[in-house]
């Protein structure tokens, strides 16, 4: 539980990008990724070669108000420093929020056990240059109320194979939802998500699945049904991913933040 | 006070835009326009040449959550048609949000009884994606309470020409600010303005001048002696456009909106 293995610091960031341009996290053959753009940033700013690792990968076009990623250095660099140069170097559509020196036993992916995300919903009949690639647009209405109900079945421990893209099976298809809050505001309904984790797609799927209900008239208890199915094609279309927002990741307590850039 | 003059039936749109990547309002002999955006959309669904007039011109970079412009047409199109087809042409930076056939009598610029404006500053020591061309950012801490007071004391009829860039011989500098209210959500101060009309750059030269106070560690009572001067040069700077959306125009509640698309 040292500072450091051999000479290495371990430096933790919270990071925001607009993932619109981006072809999600992760290193790919094609397209640019927003981790080779954070990894390019520190290499200029380190003048090492570094690899990062974030709490989770986001899809294409997800956005991010509160990524965490980790990484480590042989050289210290003042935490304001590393915030500002970085902010300095990344593209418009990436930025860091704040940096922390961490223990060596700080990982942003393991070390986490919640991550929050939210979904935002336009509903107007037309469309409005704010919102473009920001959230999700419909054309019709929907009740908060109608959401609220729907996605409050949905908390708790539970099966979710319904609202998954790929089964992992090391992993499996259970997680644990702490809170799902629907807020809202004018047009705009904000759909807030707490679990310990999420499967993949699973929130754009349980999204897409209210709305498509709402379209059925559905009565809300249907997704107990479809929860109940533990089948993916018992679920409905899957959200668009500019409506995503990771927000948070929370972290065990006990796990050492020395020190922070603000 | 019919509802054309001659074969011709006047139309109102409330509309929306992203001003980033605009040169102001008004047709100009370089950049894009917003208002030639507006004319040229208006004309292929009309398949009439034709000119609009908005409540006021916005300047490049000033962005519109409710602008209302007003033109003629000879021939009836139904309303919710002209806001869907519009939207189908207009580049996604700007968008109609509703129509209104409306009395010959009304006119977009003089009968509009008061404006309001929002100024919205973004308040981190880092930048964040999400602000980017939509907030003045600062990168130094400021209270809503200190921009709260200051701006107390511009309420009412006054003579703002500290306050102004352009001054007008036809209608003087003399305005009446009727409200201004500062709201703060987090890292964002929002700053909401109604006045019955601005000076050219009268709010953002407000903002620029209250942040310089604030910098210059001033009592905000200060704010009185800058508007007894009477001339530009006892203000502040210029806050930069992109901070400035215009809200909404009230307009006379004797005039007849015939019917709305929505």
């Amino acid at each position: 539980m040292g500072r450091g293995k051999g000479s290495l610091s371990r430096y933790a960031l919270l990071v925001q990008y607009d993932g619109t341009l981006f072809n999600g996290w992760q290193l790919q053959d094609k397209g640019r990724t927003i981790q080779d753009e954070f990894e390019k940033a520190i290499a200029v700013i380190s003048r090492e070669s570094v690899r990062i690792t974030a709490s989770g990968r986001t899809d294409a076009g997800v956005h991010a108000l509160g990524q965490v990623i980790h990484f480590d250095l042989k050289d210290e660099i003042p935490l304001k420093k590393i915030c500002l140069s970085i902010n300095g170097i990344l593209p418009k559509e990436l930025s860091v929020r704040n940096a922390y020196k961490v223990g060596y036993d700080f990982h942003s992916r393991f070390s986490a056990i919640q991550r929050e995300y939210i979904y935002l919903i336009y509903r107007y009949p037309l469309r409005t240059p704010f919102m473009q690639n920001k959230a999700m647009w419909i054309n019709h209405p929907i009740e908060a109320d109608y959401i609220r109900e729907v996605t409050s079945y949905l908390v708790g421990q539970k099966d979710f194979a319904s609202f998954c893209k790929k089964i992992s099976k090391e992993y499996g298809t259970e997680r644990k939802i702490e809170s799902i809050d629907v807020i809202e505001h004018d047009d705009l309904i904000k759909i807030r998500f707490r679990a310990n984790a999420f499967l993949h797609n699973m929130i754009r799927i349980i999204v897409g699945t209210t709305i498509q209900m709402y379209r059925e008239n559905r009565d809300p208890v249907y997704i107990k049904k479809i929860l109940d199915e533990k089948d993916r094609t018992a679920g409905g279309f899957t959200a668009p991913p500019c409506g995503l927002y990771l927000n948070k990741v929370i972290y065990n307590p006990s796990l050492n933040f020395y020190e922070s850039a603000f």
